[in-house]
């Protein structure tokens, strides 16, 4: 075959995959356009994407990048040889998927060995995620892509033993449940290993969360060994290559705010199933602002789940609870940890909503898992809670993790502003998607202290004066910014008495 | 606004439009992920995407590309100040698209701005192109999107006067036919301003066969300049900006070798416009191997171009012609270039397939123009052809070009081997996909004396030993892997004696 001898010239750049940067010329010559590849060969050959440029390297030159700089370890001037190389298979599998036809095993195999190996581009990964949208797939397929998913990266075994995973679908600020599910299940004795992600677009993850009582980025090792100790883990996915696909999928679905339900339930079906888990409590939350708009919605991605589990040996049930305003009262890092702290010990400012969400998630596990029988899991994860063995459980897997925790709270931003309300009223809704952009201005998650407390929530009546809204931040800068916005977009919706005086009249 | 000053450092790579590489800790803090935006700011704001590492910038710098350093011409250490950008509203335009809808007038003008501008990324124009590919759209939104292609780009403004074009929508190797055809057309009083390609994955474009005579490199002065004195031109279409949105959509449809119709459809109307046309005859090569493998895909093509140009003030005629093997015997810059002189020397030569191509394509421009009646145009550009005026007309157009046509023939590549047949046999088929692979192989189109002659056509009957195919070559070892390509894939077929008097006997 046609190749052609170019002199590297290093680029300091990581680009997240191999590529390597032509002159218009030599690529002309090597008959490859942007967006094809070539073979690269030194004592290996490593297959790379073309990029072009008639300016930036001369004819001749390659421009090489970290990866490959790094893979082949040369320096500036080594002599490579490139030969053009072919389209990988996986894109005539994209293409089959574009004009609606179903995948094979196989051809979704392709897929996923390339996504995972940063063979496919940016151009081809959205071509996909973009023709699974439109197009989606069935059960058959969608398993598959699952299995595909969990074969192509780390898988955690604990041999045959029962072990439960809880994963919300997100979309509701404050729902710090994990921190008491978790220690809930395994406080009876049954092994939940979660992994929790950070947030990427929400106000705080489970994971920025649970860092502020130590470290939260554990290997698949430090999982087992750690679940088959304690019960349980609350740590970071980020730390584990599980299903790994899916954070490279991500990366093109986040710029278009794309989530293909096909690639949604792959992505979360193959976290569980390559942490080991085969049962499996589903939180979906529903209401105003959740991903989730109405109850229909819930229920019918709840029975695409459950279809998955049942063809992937996972059982799954699932649990439809109220997500249109924030679960508990507070939003933020070192908040979230202090109300699930003040839930975990009982105290009586610990709020009603937080704690009846945990027992109702955990109490599905513990009827699962044959703890207790039907009917019976919320009273037991109540009790559970409420004896103390709840927090004793939270505070022997963080201490295992190499984390503390503390005996009093955890401080929070020492800069702090009240929201009053401006008039008599009730609280006739908490936006979701307002309050997660407060959050984030008052510089949550990055800021651990920073966050806000809601002091009432749907229904409240509010006096003028009485407070809302507390801000909290790390620096002056951040509360001032934060209140600006919370005066120009109020997250607490209040109705003024009159509207309330129709409703009364009406109730009569 | 939450902002952000960063330190730059320069990065000395040409991206093809404004990015901006970010810690991750500084993404963090702004809020912004790989593909999102920022607004930077310096004397004037930029938006720019948004790319991540943990290495390669430390936190608190910015590392900034060739594009953006020369906009805001500054080095390595300059404080920029960066704030989160919105998603620019053509992203809603493309998600619009994926879920089957109608766009508007207004929402593919922003799509086509923003595709001009550079704004999108490539993961963006995926989608885009994906969502065409699956989705398609109705006459009225390929004329916006023609129209819209149009508008962002340069034009061409010949007042009232009538002006030709000739497109061909391609895949058939050796097809010179522009070199006879607008110079017929010219020579006749017409205006025809053509703009051609070089060849992408092809063997030769016509651009590259006409480089063999002078500069095609014209801007849009200049072609209407030479339009005016001589009637025509025949130059690259990439050397000015008509409908710049094309080129730029082709670089992602190149990676997942899509032409989505109505992206294909718009892009050839909206050069045509650019350029000032408003009579248009469409070549549709079909058969095997071609773009439109049956006549009535060629057909189904033909009525949409004929009602998209109907909506542009354009008429439009369309011939349906034979694409199943190479027009004439030569594929090649040089070879085609001395095949085309040949045809319009009126040597013997000359063969018949180029000549009755080009005089039927310029034979139905001569009758839309009312140079001769209904059924008349063939007859008069044969003789336009044959009397020598179409010869003079190009000679005039290339000089008028700054190039020169030779007194003989322009050289070709020194390394020659002929190819003979090694049995007796009937030329079955040539194949074009083996035929365009072997002349890049050749160094085509880079290489302009390389290239393939053809001595036989299909139907021929050859006997054992006589010449099939000369590959010609200007290096020994280009020569060599050609050959051993030909050898390998030969891109002529011949069928054996046994096959033909079984075909001889049927026809008794």
């Amino acid at each position: 075959m046609m190749g052609r001898e170019l002199k590297t010239r290093i680029f300091d750049i990581d680009l997240g995959k191999y590529q390597v940067l032509l002159h218009k010329e030599d690529a002309e010559a090597l008959g490859v356009h942007p967006g094809d590849r070539v073979r690269v060969q030194n004592d290996e050959t490593v297959t790379a994407l073309v990029d072009t440029t008639d300016s930036v390297v001369q004819p001749g030159e390659v421009g090489v990048f970290l990866e490959l700089k790094t893979r082949f370890d040369v320096g500036d001037g080594a002599v490579l040889r490139l030969y053009p190389a072919e389209k990988p298979q996986s894109i005539a599998a994209i293409k089959k998927k574009m004009h609606k036809a179903k995948l094979s095993k196989e051809e979704i195999d392709k897929i996923i060995v390339d996504v995972v190996d940063g063979t496919l581009s940016d151009v081809e990964l959205s071509a996909w995620v973009t023709a699974l949208e439109i197009n989606d797939m069935d059960m058959e397929e969608i398993e598959h892509l699952t299995r595909s998913m969990v074969k192509y990266g780390e898988t955690i075994d604990f041999g045959g033993e029962v072990v439960f995973d809880k994963h919300s679908i997100g979309g509701v600020p404050g729902n710090k449940i994990t921190l008491l599910v978790v220690p809930i299940i395994a406080a009876e004795g049954l092994l939940i290993p979660k992994t929790s992600s950070r947030a990427v677009t929400g106000a705080a993850g489970t994971a920025d969360v649970m860092e502020v009582f130590g470290p939260v980025n554990l290997n698949a090792e430090e999982i087992y060994r750690i679940t088959k100790k304690t019960g349980g883990v609350m740590c970071w996915g980020g730390g584990v290559n599980l299903a790994p696909a899916d954070d490279i999928i991500i990366r093109v679905e986040h710029p278009l705010s794309l989530d293909p339900p096909a690639q949604l339930l792959a992505s979360v079906m193959a976290k569980k199933k390559a942490v080991g888990a085969n049962k499996l409590v589903m939180d979906l939350p529903t209401g105003e602002g959740t991903k989730l708009p109405t109850v229909d919605d819930a229920r019918k991605l709840g029975r695409m789940f459950m279809e998955l589990g049942d063809r992937l040996d996972m059982e799954v049930e699932c649990a439809i609870t109220y997500g249109g305003q924030p679960v508990g009262k507070t939003i933020g890092c070192a908040l979230e940890a202090n109300e699930a702290l003040a839930a975990l010990r009982g105290l009586d400012h610990a709020p009603r909503s937080l704690i009846e969400k945990s027992v109702a998630i955990a109490g599905i596990a513990l009827e699962m898992g044959g703890v207790v029988g039907r009917g019976l899991g919320h009273a037991r994860a109540e009790e559970v809670l409420r004896s103390g063995r709840a927090l004793a459980k939270f505070t022997e897997i963080v201490e295992a993790q190499g984390g503390k925790v503390p005996k009093g709270d955890i401080p929070v931003g020492k800069f702090q502003e009240t929201i009053n309300a401006t008039d008599d009223g009730y609280v006739a809704g908490i936006n979701n998607k307002a309050i997660v952009a407060l959050a984030r201005a008052t510089g949550s998650p990055r800021d651990k202290g920073a966050g806000l407390f809601v002091h009432h929530k749907r229904g409240d009546k509010v006096d003028q004066g009485e407070p809302l809204l507390t801000i909290y931040a790390e620096s002056e800068y951040k509360l001032r910014e934060a209140v600006a916005l919370a005066k120009k977009t109020p997250p607490v919706r209040l109705e003024g008495m009159l509207l309330q005086r129709l409703h009364d009249i009406r109730e009569i």
